[in-house]
Order: structure tokens, then C-alpha cells, then sequence
């Protein structure tokens, strides 16, 4: 009845669900759902620039189905994850008098999912959820394996829970009202699973890189490599006490580049990653890791997608590097005061290294931003 | 070395601990925790009334043992389980930079046990906690099968989540500086145990009330035989699918009496349920399930032990029927409209049943509150 392109399934035992890949799965998601949860009732959060461009589909696909739901409209934006809105999440689906039994769905991108679904795992304390993510980034990265949160003063993320979703619905068509330069930072998540341990997605991407962007069959081919590939990890190390680390080549720096532009339109999340993936390359051929090359091969491909790549890049005046130090320090990724990164041997071989010396990274970093 | 009286394991897998009962495990929590967790830190949470009558003796022994921590201080009482409050517990863990792998200690009743492990299980998607409750009913009860969460405007315990502690430690000795009359709410719960399905203890109790309330060597017994029961049912039905319900026994009617006297001094937690029990009782053997003189001699256990019994016992003007009733349907028991009642065919013989009829809980509560 729907019509999928790619399923993957994430083994999770009692905790396993689909990920359905398809051109229109927001408007059949009424239909789905109706079949696979019934008697259920529905609480839809999402935010304001998703509501127009997407929400009546569903609404649309939910009403045909005659299924009964609330919606919960947010502000859009990083901001948008914070104790603030939680409570609005949580109290609106109480409000709506929904049950444990009953399903949230967030429609919207990585913020939405993250927020929604960390709504869902503490309402009643735990209710179901569904994913159905509308950027880029959302497909292919954080409406798969169940990290949910929002931000603290402190950091990114740092308040959250493991929650998986009950089922992921990505629907192509919905990127065609994705702003490009979104749908350009959530490649540069694409790029990152061919860095880690895949170098040939990260030589079929710069075959096919063109194509993604411009909506043929190979952007549906790339989500589900991706979620294929986070899948994978997600079922070795729900909840990231080993390998799925890994899933954070770039982060640590682009995490600091996010906080040093206030979480803002200077920098979005994937553009930071994009300049981050660059500089955990270069860090790793100046420690004598990684060829030199691979890390202008990478530069090159993020810069071809329209990413920017360098420090350079970033709009306005950085902080200086020892606020950048601070903001790394205070990464979540720091155990007892030792600095862990994801390094890399080259492309497609990151590897997680618990002991990297601040002084290094700060010699580097002050280096790179003076070119 | 440590004076441990009672040791009971609540088997649950990877997530399994021990309860641990004795005379002065307050201060030798310290020795006790270096040994279970070296390494850690520690992010102790109380309230303002437990940090002075008990917190002097867990500080003095975690110095003793050499661990480093940080405190938080809240306001006591009910209204501390709170969205505002949570955030402060969060926000104080991370500012006194603890890490994934450190503890949070929660010390004090079942205010502080439910914030501070809803907090542990929010704070970086997870951290570990320990339980150190102060009060009879955070010993017996609360502290117990990992229900940790908040109050909403919507009513009690509708935000949390399913979060076991490493370890409880209940402190024999810290019941020496509990006002005596949320000893007598505590004990409460203490006579739930029985009721639902072990009409020997609850015998057992009738003999040794007096000792358990004079602090011999009966109270550690007490303790010990509630946490093996609640710890049963936990491994039985941890996420409460099933029979955990049966711990509310006395609850749906207790919350709606506590809603109503605004979550207030004028009635404690377990004198609702005191209540809430005796109406339990009663309403069975109206609907001719349970023998009339098994209410009466629940209530007359009750009143021995100085709790109230009937609605007349509440200080002040309770609700109109109607708004016990709306309170009761939001309770969340409720399935799909039917009301979700524990009823009992006597003492020790509790079971839960689905279809219970609004318009028969009515018109028993409008009799009772003429009395
Ligand atoms: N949970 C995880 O595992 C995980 C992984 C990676 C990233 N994240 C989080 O994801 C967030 C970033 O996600 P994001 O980039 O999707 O951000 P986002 O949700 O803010 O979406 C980006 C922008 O695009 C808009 N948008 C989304 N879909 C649209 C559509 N179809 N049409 C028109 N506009 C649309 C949104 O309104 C928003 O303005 C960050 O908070 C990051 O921490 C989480
Ligand atoms: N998580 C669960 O499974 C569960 C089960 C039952 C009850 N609860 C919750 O527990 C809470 C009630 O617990 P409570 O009755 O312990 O309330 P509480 O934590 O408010 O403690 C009662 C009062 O006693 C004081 N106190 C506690 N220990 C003391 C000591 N040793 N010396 C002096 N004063 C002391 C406190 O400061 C408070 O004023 C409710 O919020 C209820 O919802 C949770
Ligand atoms: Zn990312
Ligand atoms: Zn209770």
C-alpha cells in the first residue's frame, strides 16, 4: 500500500523497529499507522516552518485514516531544545489527556526529534514514539538510535535519555521544501559515515554527489547506506559506551565551533561537523596518523557541496583559542580530565583515542586560525 | 564492616542491587562507597530539613573515606517535585562538572529519592544513583523499583522514568529524628504490603506495631520484609505492565484525596493512602467481593498506629464529589475512559480490576463523605 524504497530494520530486540524510506510517507503515514499501532491516539509536535511546509500532509493522511491527534506547534531553532519547551511538550500532551499507551509523533527535523522524543520518554514515564524526520540530517542521523535531549547552559545535549522510536517514516519529497543550505549540512552527516569505516560510500558520495543534491535515485540510495551504517552501530553500543563514539568524527570541534557562534545561523550543526571532519583530519596527519592528502580530499568534497571547511569560513570573529580549549574540555566526551577524540588514519578509518594531549589541539587550533 | 542487619537483592540483571538495612549506614556510606565504586565523585541532593538532622553524618564519613562531592539543597516537601526543581538538581550535577560515570547520592525521603533519580537518570542521558532514604516511607517504598519523576499541574508523578539506583542504604537510625507523624504516614505503606497478598504479615504487624513504632528490633525486620515484597513484585514487573499496579492499592483514592487538600500538610501522602486503603476495603465489600469486617479491622490497625481512616479524619473542607471524581479519572490508572481500580476479596487477597463503574465509586464516595 505504501510505497517504500528501502527498509531497515534496527535489531534491537524488544526495542527493534523500522526505518521506512519512501517518496511520500507523510501522506501514507495515517494509513501506516492506523495498521501498525491500533486504537492508538495521536500527539504530533513539530515547529512552525515544518507546520507549513509539511504538517497538512500528515494532518491530511491522519484524518482519511480517522485517527484521533493533537498537534504541538513550536518555535523552530536549536533554541528550541530547552527545559522551557520540554515542559510545553510534556504538558501539552498531558493536556491533550493522551495515555501511555497512546504515540507522539515528532515531525520536523534533528530538534524536533530530540525534543519530542525526550517528551515522549519521560510523559507518564515512557510513552511510544514515532520519528518522522523532515531535514536531511534527521534522515539519515538523529531520528535513528534513540538519543533524545535537549540543551543545557552548560552544553549541547547534555540532558536527555535513550528512547527508541517505535518506527521511523523518512519520506523523500519532504526535502524538496528544505532550505539548501540545510540539506547541505545535514550531508556533511552523509560524508561522516564514509569517514569512519567506509571508503568506498565515501567514493561512491564523490561520484554521486551531484545527484543527491538534484533528488535522483542515488539520494534515497545514500539515507538508507546511512541509516544502514547507523543501524549497525546503534545495535553494537546502544548506549554509547564503546564504538558508537565514533558516530562523533568532527563533533568534538564542531561542537566548540557551535557554542563559540551561539548555536546560531553563523554556524549550523552540520557545518560545524563539515569543518570539524577537515580539522580532525588534519589534527590526525599532523600527529603523523593520516596522510596529508586525504585530508585535502575530504576539504575538498565538503567544499563541492557547498560546506564551508575551513576556520576562515565562519562568518564574524571566533573566540580566542582558549575559549575554544574551554568549550572542548567541557564537551560531553571527556573522561577525568584527558581529552578523547575521534582520529582517523585516513579516509574510512577513524579510530576513538582516549589520551589526546589539550596541548596538541590547542597548538593546532592556533595555527589553523591564523591561516 | 559495616553493621549490615538485612541485605535484600532485587534481581534485576544487568540493572540488579542490593538493599542494604542496618543501624548507622548514614555514616559508613562513605567506607561503603569507596569500596562498591572507586574513583568516583559524588553529587549528593537533600532537603533543607534532612540536610540538618542527618547530612553532618554522611559528609563527615564520604571526608573519612577520601571521596570528593558536591551538595544540593532544596526546599522540603511534596512541592519540590517539581519542573523548576529538576532543573536546579541538573543544572547544580553538571555545574559541579560530574561525569557519566559518577554518583548521585539521594538523601532523604521520597521527594528527594524520586527528584534526585529522575534528575540522575536525565543528567547526560544517564547517570548512577544511590538511594540513602530518611523516611519510613522512602525506606519500605520509594526508594525501591526505580520509579523516579515529578508532579505535573496535571497531577502526581506524570513526568519520570524508569531508573533503578546502584544501592539503597536505609539508615535504621535516621528514623530516630522523623516527626512521628510521617512515621505513622510511612507505616502506612508498611501495612499495604500485607494487605495486597500476605495476610501473615499483615497479622504479624497487628502484634508488633508497638515495637515497630518504639524502634526495637522489629522495625529492621519490618523494613526488610516490605523491600523483599516491593522488590518481588519490581523483578516480576519492572516497567508496570502488570502486577506492580498492585502497589496501589489504596492510591486512586488517596491521590484524589491528596489533590484535593492541595498536596498540603492537612493530609501526607500515606495518610491518604491510609484512607485510600480502608475505602479499598469498604467499597469492595460493598460490591459484595470482600467480607465487611476485613474493612473493619483495617482500619482499626490504622487508627492504632494514629493515621486517619475516613474522609471525616481530613482537616478542613474536601472537594464536591464531582471534583473527587474528575481527580480519580485523571489519575493515571485510567485506560481508555474505564476506571482502573485495585479491589480486594479481603485482606491479603488484593487483585486489579479494569472495569470499574464510575457511577458505583460515586455513589460510595458520596455515602462515605456524609458519615
Ligand atoms: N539524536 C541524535 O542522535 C542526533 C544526531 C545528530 C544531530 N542531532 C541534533 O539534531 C539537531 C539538528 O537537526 P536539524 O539540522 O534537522 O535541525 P532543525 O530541526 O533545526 O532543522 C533545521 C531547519 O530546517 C527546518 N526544516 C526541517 N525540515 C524541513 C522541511 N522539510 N521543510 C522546510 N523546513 C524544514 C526547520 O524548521 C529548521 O529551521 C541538533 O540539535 C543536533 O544536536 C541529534
Ligand atoms: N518512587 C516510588 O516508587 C514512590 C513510592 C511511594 C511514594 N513515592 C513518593 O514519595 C513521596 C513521599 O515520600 P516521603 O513521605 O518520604 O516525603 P518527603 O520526602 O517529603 O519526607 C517527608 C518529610 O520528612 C522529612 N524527613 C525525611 N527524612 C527525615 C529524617 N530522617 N529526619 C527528619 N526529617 C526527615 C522531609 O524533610 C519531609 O519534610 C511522594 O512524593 C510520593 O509520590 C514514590
Ligand atoms: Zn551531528
Ligand atoms: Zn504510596
Amino acid at each position: 500500500m505504501a510505497s517504500i524504497d528501502h527498509t531497515v530494520h534496527v535489531a534491537l530486540g524488544e526495542r527493534a523497529y523500522d526505518i521506512l524510506i519512501g517518496p511520500k510517507l507523510i501522506d501514507e503515514a495515517g494509513a501506516l499507522l492506523a495498521e501498525k499501532f491500533p486504537g492508538r491516539r495521536y500527539g504530533i509536535v513539530t515547529d512552525e516552518t515544518v507546520a507549513k511546509a509539511q504538517l497538512p500532509r500528515l494532518v491530511a493522511g491522519l484524518e482519511t485514516a480517522g485517527l484521533s491527534y493533537d498537534t504541538i506547534v513550536l518555535p523552530a531553532g536549536e533554541a528550541t531544545k530547552s527545559y522551557a519547551m520540554l515542559e510545553r511538550v510534556v504538558e501539552g500532551l498531558l493536556a491533550a489527556k493522551l495515555e501511555r499507551g497512546d504515540l507522539v509523533i515528532a515531525l520536523g527535523g534533528g530538534v524536533i526529534g530530540d525534543l519530542a522524543g525526550f517528551a515522549a520518554s519521560i510523559t507518564r514515564r515512557g510513552m511510544d514514539f514515532v520519528q518522522i524526520p523532515t531535514s536531511l540530517l534527521a534522515q539519515v542521523d538523529s531520528s535513528v538510535g534513540g538519543k533524545t535531549g535537549i540543551n543545557s547552559p552548560h552544553g549541547k545535549n547534555l540532558v536527555g535519555a535513550f528512547h527508541q522510536p517505535k518506527l521511523v517514516l523518512a519520506d523523500l519529497s519532504a526535502l524538496d521544501t528544505l532550505a539548501p543550505r540545510q540539506f547541505a549540512a545535514g550531508y556533511a552527516e552523509v560524508v561522516k559515515y564514509g569517514l569512519i569505516d567506509d571508503p568506498d560510500f565515501f567514493e561512491w558520495l564523490e561520484a554521486n554527489r551531484a545527484e543527491i543534491f538534484a533528488g535522483g535515485p542515488a539520494r534515497g540510495e545514500a539515507i538508507a547506506r546511512c541509516c544502514a551504517h547507523k543501524a549497525r552501530v546503534v545495535i553494537e553500543d546502544e548506549k554509547e559506551t564503546g564504538v558508537r563514539a565514533l558516530l562523533n568524527l568532527g563533533h568534538t570541534f564542531g561542537h566548540a565551533l557551535e557554542k563559540d557562534t551561539g548555536y546560531s545561523d553563523r554556524l549550523l550543526h552540520g557545518e560545524g561537523v563539515a569543518i570539524g571532519m577537515v580539522l580532525a583530519h588534519g589534527f590526525s596527519s599532523r600527529l603523523g596518523l593520516a596522510p596529508g592528502q586525504d585530508s585535502g580530499r575530504v576539504a575538498a568534497h565538503l567544499k563541492l557541496a557547498g560546506l564551508p571547511t575551513t576556520l576562515a569560513d565562519i562568518p564574524g570573529t571566533l573566540g580566542s583559542t582558549d575559549v575554544l580549549m574551554a568549550a572542548i574540555a567541557q564537551d560531553k566526551k571527556v573522561t577525568r580530565g584527558a581529552l578523547t577524540f575521534i582520529l582517523t588514519r585516513g579516509i574510512g578509518q577513524a579510530f576513538i583515542e582516549k589520551n589526546v594531549d589539550p596541548e596538541k589541539v590547542r597548538a593546532f587550533l592556533e595555527e589553523k586560525r591564523s591561516i
